[in-house]
C-alpha cells in the first residue's frame, strides 16, 4: 500500500492499494466518528461495490444510508444535487455525520458538492473507482456539477477527509473508461515528469498501477498544496481542459472527458508550436503516445464554436482565459491571453 | 457614518449610514475590480432601490445585470439558486466578476449562496436593506437555502466582500418586517450588552438607528471573529434559534423568523430558570421587552411537536443539541443536551 498526505485547508491521506475497500470501515474509524454514513454512487458502482463498502462501513459500527443515481454524466446536475440534499435531511444526518462518495469522477463531484453544502458543510471520505477519478477527481477537494450552460460551473472547493484508492476497482472498467484516465495519467507527464510520460509511450505504466497511481497523485498533492483555490500554478492541471470541456460541451458529452482532454492536449501542444513554445518532437511524441493509447488527438469541429464554446469555459476572467501550454515533455506554463486572441491562435491547430 | 471591520477567513468592512446605497458603486470601486455584477434581490426591494443601486454601480463603470424573484421566504430554495446559477452563466459572469445581495435575509441568503457556489466561489457584496439583514444576516457568511425538510439546511460559509447598510431603507419596512430585526437585536441584547438590551426595553434604540446596528454588528463579528464556522461560541448567536425554527417551520412560515426568534427567546429564558441558570427577574424583563416591541413571547403549538421539530434542526450533532440559555441579561452560556432530555426541559416553557 502507498500512502500520500495532501496538505490542503484540510489536510488527509490518499490511501492506495488493492483490497482497501474491504477496510473501508476500519480506514474511516481512524480518521473520523460519524455516527450515520450516506454511501452516494451510481447504479453501476452500486452493484460492483456497494456492498463490499456498505459491510465494511456497518461493520465498523457506523450506520450507513445509500443513495443511488443513474451512472453517467448526465446525472451530474442541480437535480441529482437537490434530490440528495433532502435525502440527507431525511434521513437525518446532523452536521457530525458524514457522506462516502463512491464511484468514479460524477459520484465523486456531486457528493462532493452535496457534502459541502448539507447544512453548509459535512464532512466526506471519496473511495474512487476509476483510473480518472483515482487519479484527479478524488484528490484536492473540487466538487461541482453542470449546469444546463456548461460543465462544472456550480460547485464548492470542499476537501474529504480521506480518499481511499483500491486499484482492483480499475480492472472491472470499459475500455473507454480506463483511457479516460489514461489521458489524464499522460498529462501529469507533460506538466511535471517525462518518465511517468514514458510509462504511457510504453504501455509500461500498466505493470504496477499502485506506483502509477501514486506518481500521478504526488504531482496533483504539489500544486493543491500550493494553491488549493486554484488562482496560481494549480491551474497547470488544466492542461487539455480548456478545449477539452468544449469539445466535450459541444459533442453533448458524447465524447467523455479524458478523451476530450486527449483531444484538448494535443491541441494545446500544437498551439504551444505554433507560439515558439515547444518543437515538432515534443507535439510528435504527445500525439503519437495519445494515439498508441487509442486517444483522440484532434477534433472535427468547427473553429468558432470550439472558441466560443472554450470561452465560456469558467477559466476565463474577464477578458482574458489562461492557457495552459507545453514546453517540453514535463515542462508547463500559464499563458494568459485575451479572448479576442484565441480564434487566431486556433487557426490550423484543432487536428 | 460607523464602519466596522469583519475578520474572517476573507476580513471585509461593513459600512454603516445614511446615504449609501447612492455610494454602492463608488464603496464596491475601493474593494474590488469586477467587469460585471449580477444584482440579486426580490421585487418589493427592487421597486424600492434597485434602480439606486444599478445606477450608482454604472456611474462606477461597473456593468450590471438584474435578476429579482418574488419577494418572501418561499423564495428561498434550491429552484431559485438553481435558477439564478443559470442566469449567471447565461450572462458570462466570470469568476472575476461579483454578485450583488440587495435586499433581506432572503435575497442575502440565496444571492450569498449563488456566489459561493457559481464557477466554485465569485466574491460577492452585501446590501442589506431590512433590519433583521442590517444586524444579523448580512455579517458572518452564513448563506443557504431552504429544504423541503427544513430551514438553511443547504448553504455555504461564504464571506461577502463588503457590506453596506443605508439605514433610510429602515424607514420604508412594514411593523412586522421592522419587529423582526427588533427581535435580532434584543437577541445581542441579552448575549452581551445589558445597555442595549435597555434601549430595546425604553425603545431608545430607535433615536439612533446607526449607532444601534453598530453595537449589534460589533457583538456579531466578535464571534464570527473567533469561530467562524460555528463549532463553538458563534452557537451563542443561536439564542431563541432553535425553537425559534421550530415554530417557523411548523407555522410553515407564516410566523416570520424574528418572531419566531422572539418566542424562541423567551422560551429559552424560561428553560433557563427551570434549571437554575437565571432566575425570575431576568426572564420577566425579557418578557416584557419583548411585549413592549409588540413581538410574542411563547407558543400555543404542541410541546411535542417543537420538540421533533427542534431536533430536526441542523444544530443537532448525533444526539446532542446545544441550547443556548441565558443566564443574566447580557450573558448567555452554551448547554448541550441529549435529545431524549428535550421533551422534559420543555415542559412547562412553551408559553
Amino acid at each position: 500500500m502507498r500512502r500520500l498526505e495532501v496538505k490542503a485547508s484540510r489536510s488527509y491521506e490518499v490511501l492506495i492499494g488493492e483490497g482497501i475497500l474491504e477496510e473501508a470501515g476500519a480506514r474511516l474509524k481512524e480518521v473520523a466518528s460519524p455516527k450515520k454514513t450516506a454511501i452516494i454512487t451510481d447504479d453501476r458502482v452500486r452493484e460492483l461495490y456497494g456492498d463490499i463498502v456498505e459491510k465494511s462501513l456497518r461493520d465498523a459500527g457506523f450506520e450507513t444510508e445509500n443513495y443511488v443515481f443513474k451512472n453517467g454524466e448526465a446525472s451530474k446536475t442541480m437535480e441529482t444535487l437537490w434530490d440528495i440534499l433532502e435525502f440527507l435531511a431525511k434521513k437525518g444526518l446532523t452536521r457530525s455525520d458524514m457522506v462516502i462518495a463512491l464511484g468514479g469522477g460524477v459520484p465523486g463531484d456531486v457528493a462532493g458538492f452535496a457534502a459541502a453544502s448539507y447544512q453548509r458543510g459535512i464532512k466526506f471520505m471519496q473511495i474512487p473507482t476509476t483510473f480518472l477519478a483515482a487519479i484527479d477527481s478524488s484528490v484536492g477537494g473540487k466538487t461541482g456539477v453542470d449546469l444546463k450552460a456548461g460543465k462544472n460551473l456550480a460547485g464548492a472547493f470542499w476537501q474529504p477527509s480521506l480518499v481511499l484508492c483500491d486499484h482492483r476497482t480499475l480492472d472491472t472498467l470499459p475500455d473507454v473508461t480506463f483511457s479516460d484516465g489514461v489521458a489524464e495519467g499522460i498529462k501529469y507527464g507533460i506538466l511535471s515528469s517525462e518518465s511517468l510520460f514514458e510509462s504511457f509511450e510504453t504501455g509500461g505504466f500498466r505493470e504496477n498501477m499502485e506506483e502509477t497511481i501514486f506518481e500521478c497523485v504526488s504531482i496533483k498533492k504539489r500544486l493543491v498544496a500550493e494553491d488549493e483555490r486554484d488562482n496560481g500554478r494549480r491551474q497547470l492541471l488544466n492542461l487539455g481542459h480548456t478545449f477539452g470541456h468544449a469539445i466535450e460541451k459541444l459533442s453533448s458529452f458524447e465524447i467523455t472527458h479524458g478523451h476530450a482532454v486527449a483531444a484538448g492536449t494535443a491541441i494545446a501542444a500544437r498551439v504551444a508550436k505554433k507560439l515558439g513554445l515547444t518543437g515538432d518532437g515534443e507535439v510528435l511524441r504527445i500525439r503519437e503516445c495519445l494515439e498508441k493509447n487509442n486517444l483522440p488527438t484532434g477534433t472535427d469541429m468547427e473553429l468558432k464554436d470550439i472558441a466560443e464554446a472554450a470561452l465560456s469555459d469558467k477559466k476565463r476572467r474577464g477578458d482574458r482565459i489562461t492557457l495552459i501550454l507545453p514546453e517540453a515533455i514535463g515542462s508547463c506554463r500559464l499563458y494568459p491571453v485575451d479572448k479576442s486572441e484565441l480564434p487566431g491562435l486556433l487557426e490550423g491547430c484543432l487536428r
